[in-house]
């Protein structure tokens, strides 16, 4: 057996942060070797030897935080928002002047989630009919949510890159709201509900036949998983990766 | 065994009359007497000796075919539309003459669809939240269905004589339609599928659990069992019943 | 609006009671008089004038609180395991000296699973087929859960007394176990997934329609309304009630 | 526009060929220049012109009918069962001999049962825990479905590949069967409903998520896409392809 990654954690005292140290420390591949929060120096890092960093700070710290770790090659998994397409490209330019260091950059950690989007847009070519549904717990403040918003978007780009038709769709008098949102021509419907936390069916219909996606998550702890794929994988992938379907085998 | 119940179909040339003269030719305790479409003359009913009639006609006829059939003392299930209540009234008034005939009008005859009305209102009020969704083949011109609306208006009537506040929903924006219609505060989505038939499903939340209850309909025939309880039932329950929840045993 | 009931917890330092006191003190309705552990004297009832007590302890505790409770003229909810028959009589039998104070004992306190059940037995007659799924965490030691034996009981029970046959099954060969554990003659299946907590689906099939009857439990919170339903109405049903479901409106 | 794909169909007075007719009457990019049924003579194929034929007669006739095709330089889509590995090979040589010419061979039409399958294969490595429930209608002999058995059989191999442990499960106690069949190490329920057709769930679980992949088969018609995707794309896929998936763009 290799010997464990030596992993620091940026961001250590928020709640996804938190998760992520117990998930290291529970994994017995890696070794937790800093856990960082607001105000403690990256110098740290040098110190205590990480090989691998994962960001889970805040958007204002997060570009300073990550440029350290490749200037110093180490690979790093982030998961805080906030770069945008400059700050991409910024950071890719930095990759390649450090060949062999690799940055994963993922919107989403949540592997069935990933998986899901990926099922969604393949499946989308082959069937007459898609609409989605995401339900959430009532405090939410928008609606749809940002994923069900990428998933139409996604699977609109697919179906027009296929030269598809629109989804057939007869009504006449509705009864305003009922048939959803219009995103990119796909019926989107946002469900709010106490007891629920947040999940989302893609509904694929064919003559006689459909096919249904579901993700359910029900805890923060669900991103562990694909923080942890992402540590493992990051080394072999030099360079810069937008989201963990990019570390995911999809195809066969 | 007691004998079986001498059953005439009016409307039988219809595509429900001609399920239902199937279904009464396979039940065992039943005997088809008679079965007649549009032109042929009520008088046959007397000369075949028909205790039960059920009506599928269309709504021009329906109410002579009816008030002959009680006239005669024969006990009546009805399928077809358009008995608003001052032809229910009427009937009824000519029921009160005719003491022991019993008539039962059904908007619905899918068991399951009427036992998940019935469920749905008895739930209403134990849970904080409530929302439904139907879903149908794309050929369908109205949104949302006609039972989805009056599950709403069933759901809004129980959990506002329980004093119950609205759906909780900290929704601030949205795109327009995605949080569906709005009947009686209840929201209401509508997908529409192509492979799809008739579905609905009432979702009931509360913390830290949720109630979920499904009806699918595949097929016309769905509606048979329906029929041959009304049948089964119709004598025993002298006067206007409306509505097939009526006849079923919905407390414990 | 009336003076708060005073409630007591017994057994407040249990995950359940913990859970009670939280939701006792958002209640606008009670007001939180004593929180008993282990040891704690239960003179401290009368000290602060209790008139509701919830017994969340421990099966060796729950009769001495209870009768204490009884003899004090106090209303009480239990959630404690370990009332079997006899010790339900001798409860009786106190009640019956202390007329106008109820006592409820509940084997569950979630809404969603209680009404579940309930509909499941009166949709049972309806239809020709019908089977259970339960779905749980993989910690779970046995195979089905309680509550799916007991619905499948309940369930069997109702179809016998309808004169039912069984439902229908061609099935002449099976790799063992594919069509699940049979309990008085229904069909359970156990699936074991990591992520989930407790969920059930009762399947009701008749000709062309489905009826499904699913509950998601995801928290122990869910007990809560269950238990505040109970407080709210104990007073009213004077002797004793077993079940839940004795308090709901369950007819229309 | 291209010309018509010129199409025959073998074994077109079955009831898969006599759906294969109307849905190749119905495209606009095919024409139906022959329906062949017992006892036709396939000369007729050579003298109407047909450049594709699709297969759907009975084991017996299936090797002749392709072998006649491939020879004289025709696609072919076969869904006839009884092509063993022996025969596949038999082809495959004939096929080496007549290149440019594609046949494929399809166990399975329905585009969603298709891509559900190749979804639960591709995400069988993400996640700790997996099971599958197959519904059908109660008339069915064997269980579990032939294509429960495959997913499950697929997904195996998929965890064993990536070196996984089996799925989680603490069961100690159960009533016989209550935990399915189990194949190559994955839990298979198969549940039995009247009103039901073709059903498949595979549920994925991993720590706070669930990704649930459904396939709903309600008719015999949803095998249309398929075989017409399959005649469409044969052309240009000269040689033997076996199961529709290597058709599908799965990856991205």
């Amino acid at each position: 057996m290799s010997a464990p990654l030596k992993i620091a954690v940026l961001g250590a005292s928020g709640r996804m942060g938190a998760e992520a140290v117990k998930a290291i420390e529970t994994a017995t591949d890696m070794e937790l070797v800093a856990a960082l929060g607001r105000g403690d120096s990256l110098d740290t890092l040098l110190e205590v030897g990480a090989t691998h960093v994962v960001d889970l700070s805040v958007p204002s710290s997060t570009e300073t935080n990550v440029r350290f770790a490749v200037e110093h090659r180490m690979h790093a998994v982030i998961g805080t928002t906030g770069w945008d397409e400059a700050k991409r490209e910024s950071l890719a330019t930095l990759l390649a002047k450090n060949p062999g260091t690799g940055v994963l950059i993922a919107p989403n950690f949540a592997l069935g989630s990933v998986l899901a989007s990926a099922f969604a847009a393949t499946a989308a070519r082959y069937f007459e009919s898609v609409e989605i549904i995401e339900l959430h717990h009532p405090n939410k403040v928008d609606a749809p949510s940002g994923t069900a918003v990428r998933t139409a978007e996604l699977i609109a780009a697919e179906r027009a890159s296929a030269g598809m038709d629109p989804s057939p769709d007869a009504t006449e008098t509705q009864i305003e709201g009922a048939r959803g949102a219009v995103i990119d021509g796909i019926h989107v419907h946002s469900v709010r509900l106490r007891g629920l936390v947040a999940h989302q069916e893609v509904l694929l219909g064919g003559t006689g036949e459909q096919l249904t996606l579901r993700h359910d998550s029900y805890d923060r702890a669900s991103f562990m998983p694909g923080v942890l794929l992402g540590l493992r994988t990051v080394a072999s992938r030099p360079g810069l990766t937008y989201g963990l379907d990019g570390y995911l085998e999809l195809g066969r």
